[in-house]
C-alpha cells in the first residue's frame, strides 16, 4: 500500500458544462483512523448526472459543493485499518466517500456490505441508487397499468434502461430514447424494449409518432425539454409524468437563465396530465421492497444491468463528463482499484 | 314577444386575439316546438375563457366550434312554450345554448331549476361551472392544509376568487393576483385574502418575495406563463399546482407555436411538486357535496360573489373579450332578457 492519497476537488464552480478547470486531482497522506474510525481504499465511485446541480452555488434538496472542498458521491471500498469493534480489517462497506482513493471515516458512517450482490458494481448501480430512483419513479409515481404505453427517455441511461425494464415485467408497451443506433439496438434486442429511437437523427415529436400511435399513458422523463414538449403532445388523457431529471438543461451557460420550458403547457390541463417530481431518498420506507424484487429480478434474467467503468480516479472527471454526451451505456462507474 | 330571434355564430376563427371579424350576429325566425320539444328565452349566458380554445381547429376534451355555427355556452331561460309533459311554460331552465335569444330543444337536454338560488346568477357562476371548478380544483386536486400558503393567479376571476376563500375557509395563508389595483382592494377588503398584488404593476416573481416569504404550498394557476414559472420560483417542497388554465396564453398569434413555457421546470423534481390538471366535468361525483357546501357558505356570508353583467345579446362578443382584458370582476355574464 501507497502512503499517498489522490482525491478530487472542485476547483471552480463551471458555467456551463465542467472542463478541466473545474477539477483539481490532488496528492494527499494516506490518513490514520482515530479512535472509532476506520481506514478504507475505495474501490469503485459513483458518478451521477445529479452532482452537476451541487457544482453551482444554488440551494437543493443536497447543499452545493463547495469550490476548494474534495467532491461527495456514492463509492463502495474496502476497509484497510479499523478502531472500531463494529468493522474488521477485510470488509467492504458503502459509503458517500467517493472521489478519493483513501479515507478515514467513523464507523457509523460506513455501511457495511452483506454477502450478496454479484457483481459488486451492481450496488452502486441497478441495486443502488439509480436502480431505487427507476423502481420509485415507474411504480410509485409513474404507476403504469398492463397494456398501457410508457415512454422513457435517457432509456439507455442507468435510471432509464431499469424504468423501462420494470414497465416492461408489468406488460406495457414501452418505447425508449437514447443518442447512438448501438444504444437503440441494445434497448430492442438486449432489454425487450417494444420501440426505441435515437433522438440525435430523429426529434422525440416525430419518433413518437411512430412509435407510439395510440398515446403515452406514462413519461418517465430524465431529459426534459424537446424531450418533454414531445410527451406531453402526445399523452393521453389522464397521462402521468414521472419527473426524474432533465440532464439535457444541466449544462446551461447561465444557471439564472436556463432555456425556457415546453410552449404545450396548456395540454397539462387539457388532458388531465398528472407531472411529478420525485427524489428517491424520501422514499426509504420502499428500500426493502425494491431490494427483494430486483435481485430476484436480476436472478431471473429478467431485468439485465450493463456498466461502463473508466480505470482510476484520474479518469473520474472524464467519466462525469461522460454521462453529458451518452459516453455510459447503462451506470457509469470509476474504478479506482482492484477489487482483490 | 317578438317572432324575430338574434343569435351569434362564429364568422371565422381567430388569429391570436379574436375581434369583430371572429363574430357574426345574425336574425333568425323564433323556432316553434315540436312534439317533445319546448321554447325558450335565454335570461342569462356565461362567456368563458375556454371557449377561446373550441374557437381554433384543435381537437381537445370539447369538441371545437365550426365556422358558420352558432356558438354555445350555458344559460338560463325560461320555458315560453312547452310540447312535453315534462316541462311546463314558464319554468326556468338550464342548458348549453347560450349565444342566442329564443332557442327549441327536447325537453330531455333541458335542466329545470329547483327553487332556490338567487341570485338566479348565481347558478351560472358561484353555483354553477365556475364555482365548481373551484371547489374540486382547490379542495380536490390542491389539497391545502390549515397553516399552508396558497397562491391564486387571476384571482379577481369567477374560478379563482372562489378558490382563494375555498382556501380561506381551510385556514391558508391566501395570497391572490388580479389585473388591477381595485381587483387587489375587492380580494384583501371584501374577500379576507391576507395579500394581493396587482401583476401589471408588480412582476409576480418579485411580489412572491414579499407576499410569500416562507414559499407556497398550493398554487391554484388560471393564467400560466409567468404566473407558473414564479409560482414554480417560489414554491416549498413538495407542493403542489392546481393546473386549471392558462389565460394568459389563450390568445398566442400562432397556436401552432404558443409561447415557451416557464424555465425552471427542473424544481418540480428538486421539490417534489407534482402539477395536475383538472376538467370539472370529470367530477361528477362531488357535484352533491358542492352544492351542498356552497349554498351554505353563501348563506353564511363565508364566500361572497361578484358578477359582471353585459346587456343584451350584441354585447357577448364584447363580453367574451372582456374576459382577456380583465373587464370583469368576477363572473362574466351576459343578460339577454329582463328576469321577470
Amino acid at each position: 500500500m501507497t502512503d499517498t492519497n489522490r482525491e478530487i476537488r472542485l476547483a471552480a464552480r463551471p458555467k456551463g458544462m465542467p472542463d478541466d478547470s473545474t477539477f483539481e486531482l490532488v496528492e494527499t497522506p494516506v490518513p490514520s483512523p482515530a479512535e472509532g474510525e476506520a481506514l478504507v481504499q475505495n474501490l469503485y465511485m459513483s458518478v451521477d448526472p445529479a452532482m452537476r446541480g451541487r457544482m453551482n452555488d444554488v440551494r437543493s434538496y443536497s447543499p452545493p459543493f463547495e469550490v476548494g472542498e474534495t467532491l461527495t458521491g456514492g463509492a463502495i471500498g474496502r476497509v484497510l485499518e479499523s478502531r472500531d469493534t463494529a468493522l474488521s480489517s477485510g470488509e467492504l462497506v458503502t459509503s458517500n466517500r467517493g472521489w478519493r482513493e483513501y479515507f478515514t471515516a467513523p464507523a457509523s458512517e460506513l455501511a457495511r456490505l452483506e454477502q450478496g450482490a454479484q457483481p459488486l458494481t451492481h450496488l452502486l448501480g441497478v441495486l443502488g441508487g439509480t436502480g431505487f430512483t427507476a423502481y420509485v419513479g415507474m411504480l410509485d409515481i409513474g404507476q403504469p397499468k398492463a397494456g398501457e404505453t410508457v415512454f422513457v427517455s435517457g432509456a439507455a441511461g442507468a435510471v432509464g434502461s431499469v424504468a423501462g425494464q420494470i414497465a416492461k415485467l408489468g406488460d406495457c408497451r414501452v418505447i425508449g430514447s437514447a443518442g447512438s443506433d448501438e444504444k437503440v439496438d441494445w434497448l430492442t434486442r438486449d432489454l425487450g424494449f417494444d420501440a426505441a429511437f435515437n433522438y440525435k437523427t430523429t426529434p422525440p415529436d416525430q419518433a413518437l409518432d411512430g412509435a407510439a400511435p395510440d398515446g403515452v399513458d406514462v413519461y418517465f422523463d430524465n431529459v426534459g425539454y424537446e424531450h418533454l414538449q414531445a410527451a406531453i403532445a402526445h399523452m393521453n388523457d389522464f397521462g402521468r409524468i414521472v419527473a426524474c431529471g432533465s440532464i439535457s438543461g444541466y449544462n446551461s451557460a447561465d444557471p439564472a437563465h436556463p432555456r425556457p420550458g415546453p410552449d404545450n403547457l396548456a395540454f397539462i390541463v387539457r388532458k388531465r396530465i398528472t407531472m411529478r417530481g420525485f427524489i428517491v431518498s424520501d422514499h426509504a420506507d420502499r428500500r426493502a421492497a425494491f431490494r427483494a424484487d430486483m435481485e430476484r429480478w436480476l436472478a431471473e434474467g429478467a431485468v439485465r444491468a450493463r456498466e461502463t467503468v473508466y480505470e482510476g480516479i484520474e479518469q473520474a472527471p472524464a467519466a462525469f463528463l461522460g454521462l453529458f454526451d451518452g459516453s455510459n451505456t447503462g451506470k457509469m462507474l470509476v474504478r479506482l482499484a482492484p477489487e482483490g
